[in-house]
């Protein structure tokens, strides 16, 4: 499978392609960071992420996009418009009928490291061994945009299989829509 | 100027259109909301926001967009769907080129009652009154993208005139791209 991996920011935003499966070594296909200017409006860097991350999809037609989640409890003014460059990022995605998945920060780190509080450091080093790459992809928001492709090569088996589960109790339930009516009463 | 005013949310987004200029008695054009099914995955719900939007853009063709302006310090999970939904009105707009201001939810109230801590239904009533309607428009987050555009409207000649004198500053300063290099040493 073919992921991109977003890390979503207004400043920088982290972009890597990562292709493979669980198990076996993966392989890096690109990444960058699609950047605009701070002193740009709003509107325009919001269309400058669309852009740029468009030419990503564009290149790589990955199957699957995986995107950092976003949480309120840090910087009140950054997480604004994380939120809003995640949000561009989810509309580019779906508007192609991709799949997009959200990982949280510690389940990105968890999955690369083996700890969900593992630094900056730690992240880029793992990112680069297991991409056997020659140095940590820089900055800091392309190594991560990796570990999340990263992540989610190997979080999707077991999505999988949930989603597997959840659609077999589905049809099993007598609420379904092809279910006879009444049928315990 | 014609303004389409929006009030960014995931489940209702509030959309509402006037026309006129300040001091002088407001048309409504058109008012609605753009509504997603809280079921659906973000992507789809935020692609769901875009369409809607696109449609009222192309009907009304907006010289302005008015969109409420999203604080963090309110409830978590709200914010951070209001904060992308925000991004999408924001993107749709600039996109074509219209320029989109951003209005605090005290502005507006500010603007069309004379309180910022003025209630819905205050604000209900005086959209009601401002645009010569039979009753209040339904939902509250219609009446709201009502009075942001009344907002933009009342509070854009005050807004030009800053931006000209900016612009006149900017044309003065001895830092200007085609002054005279070490002019004042």
């Amino acid at each position: 499978m073919r992921v991109l991996g977003v890390d979503p920011g207004l400043t920088r935003c982290g972009v890597g392609v990562v292709e493979g499966v669980a198990g076996r070594p993966l392989t890096m296909l690109g990444v960058g960071v699609v950047r605009t200017p701070a002193d740009a409006d709003l509107g325009h860097r919001l269309v400058a992420i669309e852009q740029g991350l468009e030419r990503w999809l564009d290149e790589y037609r990955p199957e699957f996009v995986a995107v950092e989640r976003v949480f309120s409890q840090h910087n009140v003014r950054t997480v604004m418009g994380t939120a809003q460059a995640s949000a561009v990022a989810l509309l580019c995605a779906s508007r192609r009928g991709i799949p997009v998945a959200l990982h949280t920060p510690s389940e990105v780190k968890a999955a690369v490291t083996g700890s969900g509080r593992a630094d900056k450091a730690q992240v880029g080093a793992m990112v680069t061994r297991l991409l056997r790459l020659d140095a940590p992809p820089k900055p800091a928001d392309a190594a991560d945009a990796l570990a999340l492709a990263i992540c989610h090569i190997w979080r999707a088996p077991a999505q999988n299989r949930l989603r597997q589960a959840a659609a077999l109790h589905a049809s099993r339930t007598p609420t379904a829509p092809n279910s006879p009516k009444g049928r315990s009463a």
